[in-house]
């Protein structure tokens, strides 16, 4: 494939420099890798200075990069220009391939246009699947499952019963959803008895669900996933939390049960939030951190108990001092002593 | 289903105002979505009062709730009772729906009464599966695996070879049981050296094991999970672990290997223990810990390395007073000086 | 089986008392378990004290040991010795039972010789698998993968397209890789875009990779896992990813985007690495540590954000003395107010 940077400036709503649209670009490549013919990206100063020293023939720039040794096209979210030019280069193929013969198809079930199925899929009773749906290879969708059109489920993944699946939906390999909760009633001796799980998982329009994601159907009510949230790989979310829309899950990251996440929240890697607590829209909270009690909206938090980030690192730079601190006090104790003594024999 | 609430408070083991022992309850549902003719329930006073506000008809309460301004059915573990009213509303139907053709036997198995094998399941040779167990779609049991009766296996299970599972156990999707242990012998070129893994894994009766766990075999001897174990999603057990009776185990924590752990105990969420501990019975061990050496019974710990919780939160709260703490001995350095300065001038 | 311990000592290069050398061994266990006619191996001063009080018959010590009340093979390594002894007690049987008639084969696909492939396993096109490549049960290798030659995969091994394998690797059972790496860009209206993931994952010769781990394919060029590396269960790899060689990554650890690990390098279990630094040589990084930034080589580092340990430890210790410190404070204030009234009184 070939389109000359005047096109793909276009595309992208990126500025370029006339001299420069001719330029015919032949694929995308990271900084390191590009050859010529083709364009790579660059964000920060220490991509520009890679990319100055690549053999791209052009660069894909921030607006505020106006003078750069190679062709450029400037644009406000190259991040987002990148994403856009991949798609040129690596069109999404997805001829639907049509129900394998070794799928097997429970009764009642309403399957769409142009849906593909690959073998050995396991698909229960009234299942009702979206036009131009693509499920792949081993695949299990219990009864009463909903998938929305265009939604793509990844080889291995399980959709327990009744659970709703939104449109345009990706779920990545090795992905269990609706798996029941984890409830249990402690009695007197010391055993746990289970709290049936009879609720259901409902995941919005636009959401991405990484690789061996656990999702946990409500005890009773729904578990939600809001619209274009995306949920990176080993990720677990427990029964009956909701999660508002464009949320940012990281990996290895875990909720509990009955947590609500507002709107635009991120939860970088590792980290975790108790049960029962509400995290305010937009909050940041940071890898590894453990949220146990509300959180503001707009707030970034840190550390376990998580806290104002700002507060943490100020307490982390003290922690990082107390070698110094503990110097400070000895050498106050002993001047007190010294000072104690001087007094004393100045009586 | 309808059951009066003096037939319910029967089930429960609890008391019901005779005025109200004819109310008709058709259903059960979460405080927040509990519709007229519905009972919900409430342990704590924040859910106490949404009951109060809510639709529904009856609410379950614990024992020291005397007056409340709907009907109640007052017992002692309103959990354990919900759990009890569920089953009601919601029975276990499972109807054996015998061995789909798909299924791939080995030779020399031993199959009891009303199991079913859900399609495109691969049973290895001399596995022994016992009455009423239910197997699901795509699930593999390895040479000489036995389930003991009343199991349930959810779709995508993976149990390899010579495991033993006990009765009623339940084991949710994407599950691996039985891979190999982490277990290498470094050679002085650094590169690592391959320890057989020939040990296996033995889980006890009326256990239950949340979605994508793995818990690895033995290198010699046995890896043991022990009756009544309750294991949260994403929990990684190690080879040749030891686990008591009745432990609960929340999402995504981490044993490593020959850690023994003791009856009752509870490792919250994204805890983890080094190899080679112990840690006694009724031991707690909060979210985010880590232990790294024995911990005594009836002991909760926090932190990393765990320790006691009470020296923990004393430490914590005194971390956070670090800014301060960080002034006063700036104070006392310059009223030092002060005083220094002054006796200075005083001779 | 029986083996001299003179055999045995030949194998695993060991020394062993003469009169000792035909002692006849029939297997080998853990030092708990051991019976007579077993061997056992020992290498700390606890495990040593076990092994005078077992059953065995004989004992893999270290060199150091010279006297010990039991027949012993010393060697250097014993971990390793062990490894030896266990290969030969429990050979690894890998027959070729050829490929499964249920099994799916795209286009174009090579096949070496003596290679098994177990029932309702899924191969896309083009795809290369070397002589004695042995796949389980319910595999699924998309179109363009290579595997090399002697590797091992378990059943529910998921491997996406254009994914290269290399020689004499083992991955365990429901583990992913190649499924799209965590990349998104943000739209102004807060809603994620996806950025196509075109990329691919490379992994070297030797590698193991444990159940449940996710790996994910480059957004463009390569995520490389390099020769001889051990990846414990739940670890997640993300996108472009560089890991060296020899490295071992114990469960439930994360590495975030394009971050390179030297060779050598251990991480321990749920450790972080966070996206794009560059971790040294034989770096060890200890458990529940979040590296934030670059790491020189051959050093120590653990805690949040992962220092020194040395560091990290004396700054623990002191936290673990806040309490006093605090009382050391309050009664220097308390002095300096007997002082300051006291030098008050005296003007």
């Amino acid at each position: 494939m070939k389109k000359s940077l005047k096109e793909l400036a276009k595309l992208i709503k990126g500025e370029v420099e006339e001299k420069d649209g001719d330029i015919e670009i032949t694929g995308v490549a990271k900084v390191e890798d590009a050859k010529e013919g083709e364009i790579t990206f660059a964000v920060s100063d220490k991509f520009l200075n890679k990319a100055r020293e690549s053999h791209a023939s052009a660069v894909i720039v921030p607006l505020r990069i106006k003078e750069f040794p190679k062709a450029t096209i400037r644009v406000e979210n190259p991040r987002l220009a990148l994403a856009q030019i991949l798609r040129v280069f690596y069109p999404q193929e997805r001829n639907s391939s049509g129900i394998h013969p070794s799928v097997i198809l429970g009764k009642g079930i309403k399957v769409g246009k142009r849906v593909s199925i690959g073998p050995y899929t396991v698909i229960g009773e009234r299942v009702e699947i979206g036009e131009d749906v693509c499920i792949s290879a081993g695949v299990y969708l219990g009864d009463g499952v909903k998938i929305g059109r265009k939604s793509l489920l990844y080889p291995g993944v399980i959709i327990l019963n009744n659970t709703l699946i939104g449109e345009r939906v990706i779920i990545h390999a090795g992905t269990v959803i609706g798996a029941d909760g984890f409830g249990f009633a402690k009695k007197k001796d010391g055993s746990y008895y289970k709290i049936p799980q009879v609720g259901r998982v409902v995941i919005g329009d636009d959401v991405e669900i990484g690789a061996n994601v656990t999702i946990d159907r409500a005890t009773m009510g729904e578990t939600r996933i809001g619209r274009g949230c995306k949920i990176d790989n080993l990720v677990h979310i427990a029964h009956n939390v909701t999660i508002g829309e464009n949320v940012a899950i990281v990996a290895l990251v875990g909720i509990s049960g009955s947590s609500v996440i507002g709107n635009g929240v991120i939860l970088a890697g590792q980290s975790g939030v108790t049960d029962h607590v509400n995290i305010g829209d937009n909050v940041f909270v940071a890898a590894k951190s453990g949220v146990t009690k509300d959180i503001s909206p707009n707030t970034f938090v840190s550390g376990f108990p998580a806290r104002s980030h700002i507060q943490q690192k100020r307490i982390k730079a003290i922690i990082h001092r107390l070698p110094e601190l503990l110097k400070r006090i000895q050498r106050l104790e002993k001047k007190y002593q010294e000072i104690n003594n001087g007094i004393s024999e100045n009586y």
